[in-house]
């Protein structure tokens, strides 16, 4: 990354930990030295403090109000990224059981989860991508869910290849629904009574790294057992209100910040409109250079977050990272382990960021092509 | 906690997280909305980027160096607090042995680690300080550790009671030593080569909540079974340099900003005299008015960190904290699990702030008295 003057800010395609609301930063700068009113700042406060209470509080009204959750649902605020999720959810919900959970195998993501899942019991994998490289995703006609599994586990947005479910997978009522939001939280309504459990690392639409957000059914608490090391207990932490022991404050401070500032936007609906309209003005380049933008998902599988493309050779792909650099184009190297370019739109990126690199996708295709 | 005009701080005793250095919480502002050269803030910035991998390194280093700390060792940042620590260590080291670990219990924060150590085997309490409610700790004749132990676990500094060792327990050689180090590390030079392991969870001495470092000697990463959790396996996060999955990149920054600040004291050397001073200033009213002030902890196990102490009545207590309050002198409650006064004296407490709570004790005491 070129060095550049101290208070340049770029448009920054990161996927993760990604761009965050300007004005959410600049309140955590004016905040930093002393939260008003409380004689220190938020990172010297103990989470015990009434007031850290209320921002921890303020927090998960938030998400309750932008995604309508109900009292059937915990909020918790979780350690361990969205990676230690995928054993805990397994620790509770599978192991002992001698049914098999149910897991669509989507993408990189959900491929680790099942790794983990497989150590704690029985796995199904109803449905593999593999054959198509991961560019697309299960429609209800090529699974099908035994109504007593444990669980159908899915990942909603393959942040790596760029896949996103546009609506939930077809799941008996009898079996919860779990889905790894990571990389789509907060970034379209939902229906959370869809759901038995839906969870997010906070690092690209919602937050910074060090807090996953877990939003579960109350019932689906009582199953894990005491013997768990207790944090992994999902029990421990609802019982306790995300305070079994010192959460992550400061992450979660500026998570209940991104909420106020998506209400402030006006909520999901709004965020929606808006991170189609960014994509689709990369994608619209991608379907008017199909030769020259080898774009990865298929077209009804296409990621609003995410945006994975190939150019037709290494050295195009680096002499369009190099121009896109020159233009104050950040983080648009695609994860190592697929190559490409990834433009990632979390609800943060601003429509000109996105409007700008299809200027220059289109320039570049139109030299180069 | 009253409400105070927006950019007053006032001296805050929390026993974490914790009061940080002044100059640290100035640059974390000045550097919010870019960090210079990045073209982003460090909370929007990949893990997986240069600039951050250097930030990382640097805050390894930081801790090598203050502590001395050698190649033998690895310097891991992990997320879930210490209380994860108790789990993992034990889910790593104690978990299919059929010896039993030994485990100090001195306080409040042993015996939750000894809970969790219990899930994964056989326990040995080495010693217990119960029948003097934990106000002392054990001498080397109070205790045998036999040769082939899985490890010796205590706890340097139990934050609650107030109690610290003065140097570590006589252990064989051949048993790793295990140190829960939370709420005195970086207070005061060790010799990490006595240690098999010692960890800190950052929001009191060295950082904000969120970050957990744990120094590790290399031959013990060998030892957990890959059938455990990911997150779990000590190794995993060695392997990968803390980025097994994404890491608290925030914490991991200001962590490193304080070792910065540390070097810029004198080192643990030099924060060991002054915290030894500020310390005494209390203890030193203690012992002037000791029907007035009881002291938790027996003089020789005083706890330079958190000095706890009662006062004859209830309402002397309120009164106490109340007149604390007026004088800008905050979060001087005891834990709720034991009450009383308890001042946290950790490093970026300055003198200014001990000494002043001391004017006040005094004043109080010959007033009431
Ligand atoms: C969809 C998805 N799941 C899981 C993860 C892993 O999250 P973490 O690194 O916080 O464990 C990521 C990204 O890192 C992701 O994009
Ligand atoms: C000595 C000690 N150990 C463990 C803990 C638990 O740390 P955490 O809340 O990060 O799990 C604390 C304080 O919270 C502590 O003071
Ligand atoms: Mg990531
Ligand atoms: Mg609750
Ligand atoms: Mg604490
Ligand atoms: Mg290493």
């Amino acid at each position: 990354m070129a060095t550049l003057a101290t208070d340049q800010r770029v448009y920054n395609f990161s996927a993760g930990p990604a761009v965050l609301p300007v004005s959410v930063l600049e309140q955590v700068r004016d905040e930093m030295l002393c939260l008003p009113g409380a004689g220190c700042s938020l990172l010297e406060m103990s989470h015990r403090d009434k007031r850290f209470l209320e921002i921890l509080a303020d927090a998960q009204a938030g998400i309750r109000e932008l995604l309508g959750v109900s009292d059937d649902y915990e909020v918790l605020f979780l350690q361990g990224g969205a990676r230690l999720q995928f054993s805990m959810i397994a620790a509770n919900l599978l192991r002992g059981q001698d049914k098999a959970a149910e897991y669509m195998l989507t993408g990189s993501w959900s491929k680790k989860a099942i790794e983990e899942a497989r150590k704690e019991g029985n796995v199904n994998v109803t449905w593999d991508g593999k054959a198509n490289q991961y560019s697309q995703l299960p429609t209800a006609a090529d699974y099908q869910i035994p109504a007593d599994a444990p669980y159908l586990y899915y990942c909603s947005n393959e942040t790596i290849q760029g896949v996103q479910f546009q609506s939930e997978p077809t799941c008996p009522g009898s079996v919860p629904l779990i889905c790894d939001s990571s990389s789509d939280f907060l970034s379209r309504p939902l229906d959370i009574a869809k759901y038995g459990m839906l969870y997010a690392c906070a690092q690209k639409n919602a937050g910074p790294a060090g807090v996953t957000v877990v939003i579960m059914r109350k019932d689906l608490l009582a199953k894990g057992s005491d013997d768990l090391p207790g944090y992994l207990l999902y029990r421990n932490h609802a019982e306790n209100d995300s305070e079994w022991n010192t959460p992550p404050t400061f992450a979660i401070y500026v998570l209940g910040l991104v909420t106020q500032w998506l209400k402030k936007q006006g909520g999901l609906q709004a965020i929606e409109k808006q991170n189609h309209e960014k994509s689709q003005l990369l994608y619209d380049v991608i379907d008017a250079f199909p030769d020259f933008y080898q774009g990865h998902a298929k077209v009804d599988c296409r990621s609003k977050m995410n945006v994975t493309f190939k150019l037709p050779s290494d050295e195009l792909q680096a002499a369009f990272l190099a121009e896109a650099a020159s233009q104050q184009l950040q983080s648009l190297k695609g994860h190592r382990s697929v190559g490409g370019i990834r433009a990632s739109l979390y609800n943060a990126m601003p429509v000109a960021g996105a409007a700008k690199l299809a200027d220059l996708m289109r320039a570049f295709a139109e030299k180069n092509a």
